[in-house]
């Protein structure tokens, strides 16, 4: 067993206290081994003066949209996505992809994301990129019947389907996949039918958004005659596997209908703030047992992917929401970054005990914004930020030592970045 | 003239356009001298691949409060003050004041801020603090009648007096003073009166708390007959000069008589995320011609002192309070940040331009969640962090080269603060 060992500082356990301890992690099976004093290894990571904490995963994005970071912002949700975001995704070639992606990838791992979730196109060049960066991933092919034919929107479906079998496992098991319609009302009810029925069939989940807009969710209660979710479920799409993303406009029914389903919420407190969606009733649903974790979505309604800024979000505007200064605790924000959307994705990580996934991220404490130390959950929830990650370890390798991204040219990531998008903004003429 | 250029940037002006141009400062006076093509002077400050923009400044907070950051958080309001501030303030020494200010002031250095304004007690060690620091500051005495008998609560006021008489024009001019009368609701109406009075009489502001939740603001409608900035204009507290922290609750008469009167308010989105006290209103603000800045409020309902991210909630949560994606766009929240907040103050910083003071920060461009550059001004309200910025200038001094601060010793400073910090929860019995 080739090991490494995490030496000299502090750990977050899964029951938010913290304890001096080392981790020791078997490199090849990738999990954490053991937990304790004095542990060595045949690699080791300096962690003194640290706090030692799960990777963070970002459990809903559409990280090559990267490219559009700062392209349009401050417009009205329906005037930037005909305007200004769809005429650029229709433009998109595979290359602008893997662009967007491996800066995106660069980015999470520079801040302590080891997992995400995307919903997008083109999802093998996304694939590739996880399989070089060392992240942990569950990938989905975003399908969409809107704008459409019949013959094209099955296709799509078909495709998202045929992606989530190919791609499951992909990356000696660092991804996992998903079949993802992309939302309640841009897929015809027969395919989110046909890609519940598929997904479960191949052993996947379904991810797609809903009720993140009340111009989404009044026209389905009025048109359909019930709440989105009691629809959805109708339809196969709320078993214990799948989720979704926002949950922003919920009533109290589909609280239940979530707690006693099991399906999950990615809670996007950023991007539900920039296009002015409004504010998930995050306490409610964590006293109603639901699952929930945090997204970023994509970095044209954030503009960051930088997980500790809706770690923070998540905890500020869960308190608003509940007009309540003890909602949304700094130990259930973190909960929520970390187990609670690996629980959603139904991964065995997000945590720091023997049998989990060693995806750590190791945070310097040494500067006068995490000075005094009398609670380092609290720092974690309202103090912290990304840059603050000094280590990145997945998968029990070292994706990140001292700032510097082992797995990726970073230099050359981002130029690739800064060329793809400025032909992509040309090739689409916006 | 002894002069410093900083060379090779691009330059946020003060209409939020963004053009290549080098800075040339005149260190002795502290103010800017030119903006031109390849100025040369006697030191340079490289700022290639790098945004110069105006030094940030944070128009509210309690500067020492850093020593309680993290100590009580997701607490009802009234328990917080009642059982973790107050006790703690009660037991508060000078020397504690002179630790928590240092840090505080070097975690804003290090993060772009060059001018904030402060209300504490034992404001002459915070003035100790900002000398050393090379900040620019105004700080005032926070005056309260609330707990004392009318002599001490009228001591109090004439404290805050005498203290900014004496403080203004400190450290060369860079320190500026108000009177700071607590709020219209923990000071007397008499002593209320007698502070503007005085301050004016002194010829500096009176700043106070206002309209922060509604268990303040209902209680004046219903006791005293008038919304609270109509008894306030009545007290004399509305004047040009004059400048308010919160102003979360304002209905439509409030915002026409801040318009009318000139009084500035300080927008605190973090602090009235976190005691869940509602969303001000802020497009409205603008909208109607008000002077509007962002303050940080005090580290412990924040839990930082980085100005960023109030840059980024006041653009996001702005969003939101108006149910408005294009609303606080991001050039708006920008200039809140910066220029906004010097109007607010009355000093003539926050803008690069001839004659206004050298308050500079250099932003580095050069990571890969600044990439691609479709729109500097959008990166400056939702991706730009207080670790972005490499060197910071105030006054026409260089406080920060490549993330060193020059003025301060850094270790020191934090190891001082965690001391007493611990130290001070002890004999406070928390
Ligand atoms: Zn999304
Ligand atoms: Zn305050």
């Amino acid at each position: 067993m080739a090991t490494l060992a995490i030496r000299g500082g502090r750990i977050l356990r899964t029951d938010m206290t913290v304890t001096e301890a080392d981790v020791l992690v078997d490199r090849e099976a990738g999990d954490i081994v053991e937990i304790g004093a004095e542990l060595g290894g045949d690699e080791e990571l300096d962690a003194d003066g640290c706090l030692v904490m799960p990777g963070l995963v970002n459990a809903h994005t559409h990280v090559a949209m990267t490219l559009l970071r700062g392209h349009a912002d401050d417009k009205p949700l329906d005037a930037w996505l005909r305007e200004d975001i769809w005429p650029v995704e229709a433009a998109l070639e595979p290359e602008d992809i893997e662009a967007g992606a491996a800066l995106g990838v660069l980015e999470m791992i520079k801040s302590g994301t080891t997992t995400f979730a995307d919903m997008y196109f083109e999802i093998d060049r996304t694939a590739d990129v996880v399989e070089a960066s060392g992240m942990r991933a569950m990938l989905g092919h975003g399908a969409i019947s809107a704008g459409k034919d019949d013959e094209a929107a099955r296709a799509d479906i078909e495709e998202s389907v045929e992606m989530a079998r190919q791609l499951d496992g992909a990356a000696g098991g660092r991804i996992s996949t998903a079949v993802m319609p992309h939302s309640l009302t841009t897929v015809t009810p027969e395919l989110l039918e046909r890609a519940a029925e598929e997904a479960h069939e191949a052993g996947v989940p379904v991810h797609y958004h809903a009720n993140e807009t009340r111009d989404e969710v009044d026209p389905i209660v009025e048109e359909r005659g019930a709440r989105p979710l009691a629809w959805a479920k109708e339809r196969g799409l709320c078993t214990e596997a799948d989720f979704l993303a926002h949950g922003v406009h919920l009533d109290g029914t589909e609280i239940d209908l979530l707690s006693e389903t099991g399906t999950g919420v990615v809670h996007c407190p950023a991007s539900n703030m920039k296009l002015a969606s409004g504010m998930a009733p995050v306490q409610r649903l964590l006293d109603a047992g639901v699952s929930v974790g945090l997204g970023t979505d994509g970095a044209a309604s954030n503009n960051d992917l930088d997980l500790f800024d809706e770690l923070r979000d998540a905890a500020m505007l869960g308190k608003l929401a509940a007009d309540d200064a003890s909602a949304v605790a700094a130990p259930d924000a973190v909960r929520m970054a970390t187990a609670g959307g690996a629980d959603v994705l139904g991964l065995y990580t997000g945590r720091i005990e023997a049998g989990a996934a060693a995806d750590l991220a190791v945070i310097d404490l040494d500067a006068p914004h995490l000075t005094p130390e009398h609670d380092l959950v609290s720092h974690l929830a309202y103090a912290v930020r990304g840059s603050d990650v000094r280590h990145t370890v997945c998968d029990g390798q070292v994706l990140m030592r001292d700032r510097e991204v082992l797995t990726l040219d970073e230099a050359a990531v981002m130029d690739r970045a800064a060329t793809r998008a400025a032909a992509l903004l040309e090739r689409a003429g916006v």
